[in-house]
């Protein structure tokens, strides 16, 4: 079959035409005819190499795909020949760049009725995104504030109707015309122009300088950075960019979630302090069931607080230090 | 009333008996007498100047307190004089190291009946750590693996315990003697020294490559960072340590979430990919009710694949770029 060929990492120039084999389904799959597929930034980034470790080329990218099932994996039930599908192939084998491509059938749906296959191929990669991100991971809530980055951008055009459609208000930035238009006519409450003024402190001013409840972050790097100190407390980031830092990436590979837990928030931010009583009531219960026990190391006078103290500081203690005070 | 008082930021040496008026409880408060106090190692960051914003000197800390309900606020209903209580007061007026101190009596419970004031107040700041961390924020379930850094310390001695509860299979990382026998005789199915070997690569070699579903650090910094490859897919991290990055101690502050989206990763690991596949079909049901629409910026064919990169590559696309194939 004819296809686009990545022959080695590098520039756009090294995509090239060129055949395939047929691809043949394997027991879980769809063996699709390519009607269209679209391109995301993940396209250019494994053309430059990233996830090429182990990776045979030449290797036909294409990460988003509609078409019309051709043949059916010995255990697909919910697919027949002749449906017409949108997915999203999988990175670790030839992608949509190709007159057919291989998709597991369960992670295929049948194609919006009301589409044709140009408009069905922009959907699967970006709804997969933005929908694990908002309603999957972050479970964003109606009257919530979220801020989008990059809202006239795959991810983030979808991320905007998702959002409105929980209820919440969307916050959104964009810098061209067009960006900001489109953001416009999907609802976004407030279209910042990030060329004319600085995010964060137009963030902070339409949320009162409480912040975003959930931000989704479809940028990276320095944009990613930025935005954390627009998370209102008890909030949180989706970030569908990995990043430049080891550690982010490390997390970003895995799918994985980072919650920085700071115990005080409760009664810092007057948010929810009964949970707290809450908590000590049911430990309560355990530690007199005998299920939980405490350990103290050590117990001083109240008087002798530097002690413990120097003792905390030298990390070589064991359980918890007490002061008897009566 | 006497107090043991932070004078000035410093080290241990800054920390001298005083004297401090009586506090006065307010709406929702009790007003508890100090029977025994703990410490934290928000105590030492405090007495060096953490949280020291537009806070006045002299200072009592201690963040931790078991005593006797001496007075309640006009709003307090479910506790009364007399009740013996545990609870962690909050960071932004005077501690526990003190013969009284006013706590929420929200976040506030009746002392474990079976354990002295001294155990009792050990327990609350770690306590409400551990379970926010495990339970609250990471929903930790039963059957799944999780590492806790440093279990023989306040948190980890807990959490260790909560982890347990649940029925989750226990890793903890320990180095004194007496805190591995801590976590041993707590019920840790796996304690790794960490003096004696690399806790990365045994954690690796415990779950057969795949790491742990959950990782609570109480350490931070390095330890922190050494554990992000650690996280199994779709696996999270709890930390309970700001730690030295900026933008780390940002999300922690906010006690905020980041979740890392990689769309790929039902495919690449194999887990539930059916999430993927009801996921467009739930999407093809808003998008053919006419909830949700995708903007189409650019149409090619399959042949300008190079041009297409080109394009995405720039940044300068509205919604999404597809490629006709058929």
């Amino acid at each position: 079959m004819k296809a686009m060929l990545l022959t080695k990492f590098g520039g756009p120039e090294v995509l090239q035409p060129g055949e395939l084999p047929e691809p043949v389904p394997g027991e879980h799959d769809l063996l699709v005819e390519v009607h269209a597929c679209s391109i995301n930034p993940v396209d250019f980034k494994m053309r430059r190499g990233a996830f090429g470790k182990g990776r045979t080329l030449p290797y036909a990218l294409g990460f988003d795909v509609s078409g019309v099932v051709r043949a059916v994996g010995v255990s697909v039930k919910a697919f027949k020949v002749g449906d017409e599908v949108y997915a999203s192939p999988t990175f670790t084998r030839h992608g949509a760049n190709a007159e057919l491509v291989c998709v597991d059938a369960r992670t295929a749906a049948l194609k919006p009725a009301n589409l044709d296959y140009v408009q069905a191929a922009a959907l699967p990669l970006v709804t997969l995104s933005a929908w694990e991100s908002l309603y999957d991971r972050g479970r964003i809530e109606a009257g919530q504030t979220v801020l989008i980055h990059a809202g006239g951008g795959g991810v983030g055009h979808i991320a905007i109707q998702l959002a409105r459609l929980r209820g919440c208000r969307v916050l959104t930035t964009a810098g061209r015309p067009e960006s900001i238009g489109l953001c416009r006519s999907l609802g976004a409450d407030v279209v910042i122009n990030y060329h004319e003024e600085d995010f964060a402190q137009r963030v902070m001013r339409e949320t009162s300088g409480r912040g975003c409840d959930a931000i989704l972050d479809c940028v990276g790097f320095e944009t990613l950075d930025k935005s954390l100190p627009c998370v209102a407390p008890n909030g949180q980031v989706m970030t569908v960019v990995g990043g430049a830092a080891g550690a982010l990436r490390e997390l970003f590979v895995r799918n994985a979630t980072l919650h920085c837990v700071f115990m005080a928030a409760p009664t810092l931010y007057g948010i929810n302090p009964e949970r707290q009583g809450r908590t000590l009531a049911a430990a309560a219960r355990l530690v007199e069931s005998g299920k939980l026990r405490v350990h103290v190391g050590r117990v001083l006078g109240l008087a002798e607080l530097p002690e413990a103290h120097r003792l905390i500081e030298s990390g070589h203690t064991t359980g918890k230090i007490v002061l008897r005070v009566k």
